[in-house]
């Protein structure tokens, strides 16, 4: 397998999936002038699946997008960023519609096979002549080189401080799929709240439902296990994009069996795409990986390690490099499900500081610089003799975070 | 009814309950020297009722009191600060009954009618030298003095910015009860975790189990509806102490509708001191109610005030005096219990900036002003066409709280 992020140094080569072409365009809806709005277009009819934000309120296009997945005949994933649709009545439902009629004729397909992502701020109608320049300029420089994949990449972005891209190939019965992803950021928040999109995409063939389930699993291994302050946007969507289009035209569907490899990948790459999110958390300057075992079961175990992971006072210890047992281990405690306190213990960064139950005793200042020293700090902690396990990964809780968030200017 | 809450300016006077005795004392646990034993020790054996930490981690002398309470010959609540005798193993029962049994020697009476609480680091051995030092100094000094009181009061604070004391007498057959009370900071992480300790007390006679429930009750509408960070720790703990020593020596239990006249004062006692905590938090600016209607049920309402109370985002939304409408309304769409959103309003400091669903043109900036200038801001939420309510009180988050907790120096 070969592994390409995007946010590593020198820049490296994306692998794209077949059958999809890209672009990235400025129509004007930011008002700093860059990239709004982005395109993906399959050449033939693709699987298409979604995953969208549990948020009760939700913005017009996750609503519209969401009623067309599973779908075996997805052509294009229209983007634009700078503003969500959101809480805009039903002027936002008209809106996203229109978005997806304009695509639709300029690509050449039906608008029931156009799937609408919208992020940016909230509770402002959308400029819709920006919004359609910027779908025009789009359809008009779409392109499969890895230059229109990144400028598709680029023109999600909200407030993002780098683009988060990740592609990857796997080897399945003697042919290579590819899969390639995008994602923008949850850690951002300014100027009204956070918004996670994604889109997964491959050139492996899998079928509508089977995608489904795929994605819903990925999705709960990878992007529902990060957090950066807890907040559940109204536009939050995951789309996975399958062309079926590889290099064999073997256009049968993976077994079980292939499919499962298939996902490790897949999973593999959301993984990475979703701990990117967090680094690019707002303020955050360390992030951490809360790793639960010996729970009752998974279910129980990813409710402590996310329990863990959003305590403000277990993130402030991360910030300061303080191996603080007690915050870790009480927020188990109330986290919910059961424990065994007098078979608990603690590992951090690889020094146990909490056996069974007892604090050990431990040279505090040299776990600190060990803490400090590490851009992720990893909070291993075993809560009895359960089987369950699970990883939650987060980002810490700066000063910086506050200003950021708290800042208004009116 | 009169009311006294310690925090005003100039210092009012306490009415104190009949029949108990208070001293604050100094042991040495605390390194500054300040006082960090308390006592209060009823004439008569009373009806002493505790509702405890839900944490699964719990310290030692929380174990010990709930095993006995609600009980009818309580005599004693003996309080240490500075040490919270948590995570210390086998060695911490120990500790925690030989407290009480020297207390019970002290003031001639069983150790079994002694209620022993905690507050402090965690982790570490209680120095039993100093501890035993005293309580014998704070057994010397017991008093009915309203001075006596309040260096019981200062006894078990730790980092507390101030003392946290209401009194209030309420007029019940024709009598007057009184109600004193007494708590500790929860919003004080320094140097390892938050606890809350209140101590109800009151002359009015009611018996063991009505005094448990009543207690459970007035806890749950009070101190369980406030937050500084969310954290539940290992000592969390209130006690109610009924000596029925009332000026009429009419020992009658209060019937039902008289008990619904004195929970409803008692009541006020609590939130005025739940309040307290709250403008106490560490590093808390300026505090703020969240206020829910229209939920399906009182339950629902609960969890949503809660949620958005908990909201990082709307924590320094409130820091910032932003009238955020998105951040608080997408944390109630993403709380968990049903909302509608098409028939949900916000309305905050008495301003109505988002209605059925869709944000109102406002004056942002006089909204902003009008926030800012106010220790404490109400946001006003209905979610629905439904009959439950509830309330919350939070304190903002700001970067003195990032800083303080994220402090660590070895």
């Amino acid at each position: 397998m070969t592994e390409n992020a995007a946010q590593n140094d020198p820049p490296t080569t994306h692998v794209l999936p077949r059958g999809i072409r890209f672009a990235g365009a400025v129509g004007g809806i930011k008002a700093s002038g860059k990239p709004d709005v982005s395109l993906i277009v399959t050449d033939r009819p693709a699987v298409i699946a979604g995953v969208y934000t549990t948020n009760q309120i939700v913005a017009a296009p996750v609503v519209l997008t969401r009623s067309k997945t599973p779908t075996a005949t997805g052509r294009v994933v229209l983007t634009n960023s700078g503003n969500a649709n959101a809480c805009t009545g039903e002027e936002g439902m008209c809106n996203a519609k229109a978005m997806c009629e304009q695509a639709a004729e300029l690509t050449g397909c039906d608008a029931a096979d156009v799937m609408v992502m919208s992020t940016g701020v909230i509770g402002q109608p959308l400029p819709m002549e920006k919004v359609r320049a910027g779908i025009e300029s789009a359809a008009g420089k779409l392109g499969v080189a890895e230059s229109d994949f990144l400028a598709s990449a680029d023109a999600i972005c909200t407030t993002d401080q780098f683009r988060k891209t990740v592609s990857q190939t796997v080897s399945i019965r003697g042919q290579e799929f590819r899969i390639a992803a995008k994602c923008k950021g949850a850690g951002m928040i300014a100027p009204n709240m956070a918004t996670m999109l994604g889109v997964l995409m491959t050139d492996a063939p899998i079928g509508p439902q089977t995608a489904q389930d795929s994605l819903r699993e990925i999705a709960g291994q990878t992007f529902n296990r990060v957090s950066v302050d807890g907040h559940t946007s109204t536009n939050d969507t995951v789309m996975l994009v399958c062309t079926g289009l590889s290099e064999s035209k073997d256009s049968q569907e993976l077994t079980k069996d292939e499919l499962a490899v298939w996902q490790e990948a897949a999973t593999q790459v959301a993984l990475k795409l979703a701990k990117m999110l967090v680094a690019d958390g707002e303020g955050a300057a360390r992030f951490f990986e809360v790793r639960v075992s010996g729970a009752s079961n998974d279910e129980d175990a990813f409710v402590i390690a996310k329990t863990v992971a959003a305590s403000p006072l277990v993130k402030t210890a991360i910030t300061g490099g303080d191996p603080n047992w007690g915050r870790i281990v009480s927020a188990a405690g109330y986290a919910g499900p059961k424990i065994q306190p007098e078979r608990t213990s603690l590992v951090i960064d690889g020094v146990t500081v909490f056996q069974n139950g007892t604090p050990l005793p431990i040279d505090a200042a040299k776990l600190s610089e060990k803490m400090k020293s590490n851009n992720e700090v990893l909070v291993d902690l075993k809560v009895g003799d359960g089987h369950g396990n699970a990883s939650f990964w987060a980002s810490d809780l700066t000063e910086a975070y506050v200003r950021f968030n708290s800042l208004y200017t009116t």
